[in-house]
């Protein structure tokens, strides 16, 4: 057994498929988000503009937050020390878990380190709380979710993305009796899309499932007062348990789940990836709050989105170049390929200072490897023009005109 | 199927074992751990004193901490914006990753957003690249380590806890062809006991097996410049993939592993707990590269926390108090009840303000129910003292002599 052979021959496969990661080495500047400098030659950082971050109404430099958290650092230093259960629950987790309920009209809220988490714990704890679940998945559901759901050890069905008639299907043919759970995004976040929140809510009641929404490109974004497409829809309260980020629209990081009192109690107490892990530091809590309740009330960051979207979709397709379908913020540009999805990026970032990753199996399917722009509030008309004539020559240049 | 009465049944269970969680409300007050206000009660929050964070050395207050996350947050915002691969990689993840792998001997090291995920991560992650693998557990491995190994799907041999004689036999009876690998921790957190790290690894080198050490408890605290029991014992270079955390000892969030490059780079490509997630906010990637930093060449910490640790032991079995064997900083009293453990922890609260949390199942096993204190350098002789005379009042009160 050669251990280093195998491990060589694991990264191997990803050079062979063009598909290995190089992290891009950045610092953004507070301030002046979507500027930043990137450390990637060694001639010291040189200024670029950010494209594909998360951070999409830059409330991670927004001053309310920035000062929440200055004044928590100083007030009760950089970490909980502690599981929830033990020393490391402060009145900040508290007050945030309240916030956050109210944010989706539900009676309690569940705080984690991550999106991931929230998902992976909350997914696998539900189903080990009812014996003989069966959980229904749509096919385009994130990784974390995939993760709680196997971890579950339920028996899944996959149905076909957004196919409510598929739902339908696999939700007649189940054993009346069994428990069911329907798991599924409010936006797809590599597409754009939106799920059909009230035709599968009417499933879930004709067949009384549970119902699972990840929202966690949404939060912040849609809604009234940003509680997400379910709110936009008025349908938070066909849904059972919403989860959503705190490292995306809000700005900082964590993740969390919203539901009735009874079934956040269920997962606090039984689920092992809350139970036995450092709670999120007091100060990463109170930059959130300080974020969520910045946006229950502002519409300017949702609205400055929006318009930037809809303007960079715009130039994209004046410009011809392959812009895909997308009914949200997410603007993705089709390339198909990982080499060439990568090539388009490295010069992207080395010719025109603007930095855009590119997505490559398994973030997406083999085949639809692409480009992902999500232009916020800071990208000004000037910047996305300037990119649109930067790609424009670059499609030129490598000869893809005909992919379009 | 009414789901509320199964929900509801799941929490009934916990009260009638005594064992339903109440998290108590506090804020620690930075600058002057381990004080700390609680808000259980309606009368505003109460000074009290912390005996159970697993903020050992009192880092999270540290001035080069504080002022380490008091830059970054000023020049860089609030979270990070993305995962590693997508725009959330920024030059404080690269520099920690450095000075991790540099405080343990390795090539390179690989950051996670908990302890937590760094081993369920990476042990379901390299097991599935080695195909027929068969792990060897300690039977006392944490609950992160036990998620992590059942999610690989591979074979797992227990052995029994820190018993190389059962580990060697359970190896020998192994396929020799299989891959192997050997996963235990180096500080036992609830008992405080150590591994004997020599002895496993020469039976790795003898079958062949891929070590894996949690060392969670101990980064920051043992060695001489906060390597842990790898580095106290000389044994780092004979481990091939030390893990730990930034969230006790280094005071902050956050989890890592440190390894040769190609393993490091094996999970950095291949765990969909490191690729789909955002990453740690670089606040908090600033705050531990000060805490490392500074544990590196300052052994007051240390020193303190060992001194503090080795007088409470004392002092409590002075008093007659059943504190149980432990080698390390960690200091047990056995109560060996559920109901008894929370009702000595309420009454330490509410008559004394001195803050432990009892440990019940599913933390430690049933009927070895304790209180687990973790004195630091911040605890002063005369605050031990007090603790002790209120444990042995309450002792008696109870009428709990005879089960010391």
């Amino acid at each position: 057994m050669n251990y280093d052979q195998i491990f060589d021959q694991a990264i191997e496969r990803l050079h062979s498929e063009g598909r290995y990661r190089v992290f891009i080495d950045i610092l953004r500047n507070k301030g002046a988000f979507p500027n930043a400098r990137c450390f990637a030659g060694h001639n010291g950082p040189k200024p670029i503009t950010v494209w594909c971050s998360n951070d999409y109404l830059t409330m991670g430099q927004h001053p309310k937050v920035v000062a929440a958290m200055e004044e928590a650092l100083h007030d009760v230093g950089a970490g909980s020390g502690g599981t929830r259960n033990i020393g490391g629950n402060t009145h900040y987790h508290i007050q945030l878990e309240q916030e956050l309920a109210d944010l989706h009209g539900k009676e309690a809220a569940l705080l984690f380190t991550s999106g991931y988490v929230s998902n992976d714990a909350t997914l696998s704890t539900l189903a080990k709380l009812l014996p003989g679940c069966v959980i229904f998945s749509d096919a385009l559901n994130h990784a974390s979710m995939i993760a709680g759901i196997r971890n579950s050890g339920c028996e899944k069905k996959v149905w076909r993305h957004n196919d409510v008639e598929h739902l339908e299907e696999l939700l007649a043919a189940a054993d009346p009796a069994a428990p069911k759970l329907i798991a599924f995004e409010s936006v797809y976040s590599m597409d754009g899309d939106v799920a059909p929140i009230h035709a599968i809510c009417d499933l879930a009641d004709k067949y009384n499932a549970i119902t699972y929404i990840d929202e966690v490109h949404a939060v912040g974004m849609y809604g009234k007062r940003g509680g997400g497409i379910s709110e936009r829809d008025e349908a938070a309260d066909r849904i059972h348990i919403i989860e959503g980020t705190l490292g995306k629209a809000f700005g900082v990081m964590g993740g969390y789940i919203a539901a009735d009192k009874r079934i956040v109690d269920c997962i606090r107490s039984y689920a092992p990836g809350f139970i036995f892990t450092t709670s999120l530091s007091p100060v990463l809590a109170a930059g959130v709050l300080a974020s969520v309740r910045h946006l229950k009330s502002s519409n300017e960051e949702r609205e400055g989105q929006q318009r930037a979207a809809a303007m960079l979709k715009s130039l994209f397709r004046e410009a011809g170049l392959p812009v895909m379908d997308s009914v949200t913020h997410i603007v993705p540009l089709m390339v198909g390929d990982p080499v060439k999805a990568k090539k388009i990026s490295d010069i992207l970032l080395a010719e025109y200072g603007a930095y855009v990753q590119p997505i490559n199996f398994p973030t997406v399917p083999r085949g639809t490897e692409r480009l992902r722009f999500t232009p916020g509030p800071g990208h000004t008309d000037a910047m996305m023009r300037e990119l649109t004539d930067a790609l424009a020559e670059i499609w030129d240049r490598l000869e893809m005109r005909q992919a379009a």
